[in-house]
């Protein structure tokens, strides 16, 4: 078997550069460990840029997006109680959608499907050979049957825990945080019409939803935080002490069919490339959750592959892909100061050393108070929350 | 002997405070360690903000300052010799001067004595006595003389390493930095119309200035470095390494006729005030000088504190003396935090594992990279570069 890219990982990445190759009249084969429907329900993000929606609407696959997602064009902080919304239509003439990661999904499978794509479920015993030669090619498992796939390139977008960065030497550079988030699923109303990200004496605390009927929040927890120690009635108390404003925010509460305990890591592969296999999304990267950046970086990834990708298969030229390390990097190094800032803006720090605990503390504040006070400080988070512009590489100019 | 205002120490807040007072129609007496030749030559900062440049010129002191001081529209940040303009005038409508903290100096000494003003110089043996009761007062020696001062305030403007600070119960708050600045003054001509902050892969350096014949340097050094390893020669080879530039910078050299190494620190202490005792300037907090706010901090605090002492002169009233730590540490935090990111985003940093200290680099190169290429962020550096303005508090809105 066959095929001129090679994909690893029906994610958001995966499934996107399969399509836009497909646009570009570029053959791909998507191989998945997972069964359809495990993918199509899976939550994990749930906000989308500017440009990623742009991206998705201009490939013809906004629809249902366009139809179901939820527009924002703001987010709330909350200071101790104060509330300041940093408006990003106003400061920046862009906005946000909230429209789950899973929903992503189920559109771009349905789409490629529909186009006649070759995403391949199920798929064990993946593994890759000879990927800095010309031939690189995969075996894998499915159905029973041992297959093997040759390809032109292989596109590895299998995320954190996949195998493909492994076949790329190079160097992890990573910060790991001193807490984690306890996060929830609801069924429950969200309890403001925009997310509230909160700064509180007791750790950070974030409001947000995937749907009109679907709550997602998060709490800052020790990062050896036992879930035991959380029945619902005390996510729901902490939650409403944190969230609390001078807005008349009243929390609702719902069935909790979701609950648990995420570490906060950034982590940065370099290079994303080795020979003929290109990382894309998590592969190479990770980012706090804070600034919903995980999947917009991952689309943006392969927005750069796929042109570069274009490229070749129009001209043979690989001009693209030998700078594609050096493009997506950019980008990815943007949003992980931006998703590190906010991170750090908005957490409870106990360091070992009280006075400089306390030291950090009032920088910290007086840092949270500039950015709601300043319009140039709002405006820095507000672009970069909706997204650097693609097409001026990584940012405004 | 008795006075309302007794005021020790004779630097910018000190003698400001004096003259402020003066002009509300307040005596005080001003005393100081050293002798007046000594004060009026003391090398220290030399940057004006907006702000501090309108109180000189609106209380009669800053003729001098408009007529010698060197105006500055922007300074250049040199990212590994790739030039980018602050424009501080295009983006916040302000401007900076260049004026050196002893001209401050002479300027105010030679106002006080003009107006009457007591200015005691080589007071030895000071002390503080009562400062939590009404009749607070200071002991001291002068010309011989065991005196006693009586006052109703005492401000203490007598510096980091002053006597006032250790009569204010409470916390120091503060951070140290890996790394020191080895300063110079040379009789040279500046190379450049305005400052220029470079970051390079040997450390920071800053090209400055004090007059049109006398440049100010400085280059980033260990803690710990021996000024015997930096003969001139070296001195001038390093700063023309680091402050080279694609804009065809050329560094002028001269006669070194000042050399030391300063260490890096950020330090608060809370609160400013015990009783009848205030703190202002270096004698309640410190921040690195890369930001050059400390003088400018320093009349920040004062023009507060004479505000809170004309409303008590006037009416009997304490609510601004009362509320005077809580209004002065609102600017103090917010000019520790602007020191703190300048010096964080600009210096080289080695931490102790290899790993994260390249994804410190990184994530302080993409938002360096983000500085020079956003407008708003831009803005945020220019606007607290020329000075928060005063009368909304600590921050625009």
């Amino acid at each position: 078997m066959r095929t001129q890219v090679a994909i690893i990982g029906a994610g958001p990445a995966g499934l996107l550069l399969s399509h836009l190759l497909s646009l570009q009249g570029i053959d791909s084969v998507v191989l998945e460990a997972r069964d359809r429907a495990y993918i199509e329900k899976r939550v994990r993000a749930g906000v989308l840029e500017h440009g990623t929606m742009e991206l998705l609407r201009e490939t013809g696959v906004g629809a249902r997006m366009d139809a179901e997602g939820l527009p924002h064009d703001g987010i709330y902080l909350r200071l101790d109680g104060e509330s300041h919304h940093v408006d990003f239509a106003e400061l920046t003439g862009r906005s946000i959608k909230v429209y789950g990661q899973q929903e992503v999904v189920k559109d771009l499978v349905a789409r490629r499907l529909a186009d006649g794509g070759d995403v391949r479920f199920e798929c064990s015993e993946v593994a890759l050979h000879e990927v800095t030669s010309d031939r690189p090619r995969i075996s894998f498992v499915h159905n029973g049957q041992s297959e093997t796939l040759e390809a032109d390139w292989i596109a590895g977008c299998d995320g954190f825990h996949g195998i493909s960065r492994s076949h790329v030497p190079g160097e992890d550079l990573q910060r790991l945080y001193p807490f984690a988030w306890l996060g929830i699923l609801a069924h429950a109303a969200p309890s403001s019409e925009e997310l509230i990200y909160a700064k509180h004496a007791h750790g950070f605390a974030l409001h947000s939803m995937r749907s009109p009927t679907v709550t997602r929040n998060y709490l800052q927890v020790h990062t050896d935080e036992d879930l035991a120690e959380w029945p619902d009635e005390r996510i729901w108390s902490e939650l409403s002490t944190r969230l609390a404003g001078d807005d008349g925010f009243h929390l609702t509460t719902g069935e909790i069919f979701d609950k648990s305990v995420t570490p906060m890591r950034s982590f940065v592969h370099e290079p994303m490339r080795s020979g003929r296999l290109l990382l894309a999304g998590d592969a190479a990267h990770i980012v706090p959750p804070t600034g919903a950046k995980g999947m917009n970086l991952a689309i943006a990834d392969v927005r750069v592959l796929s042109h570069a990708l274009g490229q070749w298969a129009a001209t043979g030229a690989t001009e693209g892909l030998d700078a594609y390390t050096e493009t997506a990097l950019a980008r990815v190094w943007r949003v992980t100061h931006f998703s590190w800032w906010m991170t750090s803006m908005l957490h409870r720090f106990d360091g070992y050393d009280p006075a400089s605990t306390r030291f950090d503390e009032r920088v910290q504040l007086s840092q949270l108070r500039y950015t709601v006070s300043s319009r140039a400080a709002m405006t820095t988070l507000a672009e970069n929350y909706v997204g650097m512009p693609f097409d001026t590489g990584w940012c405004y100019s």
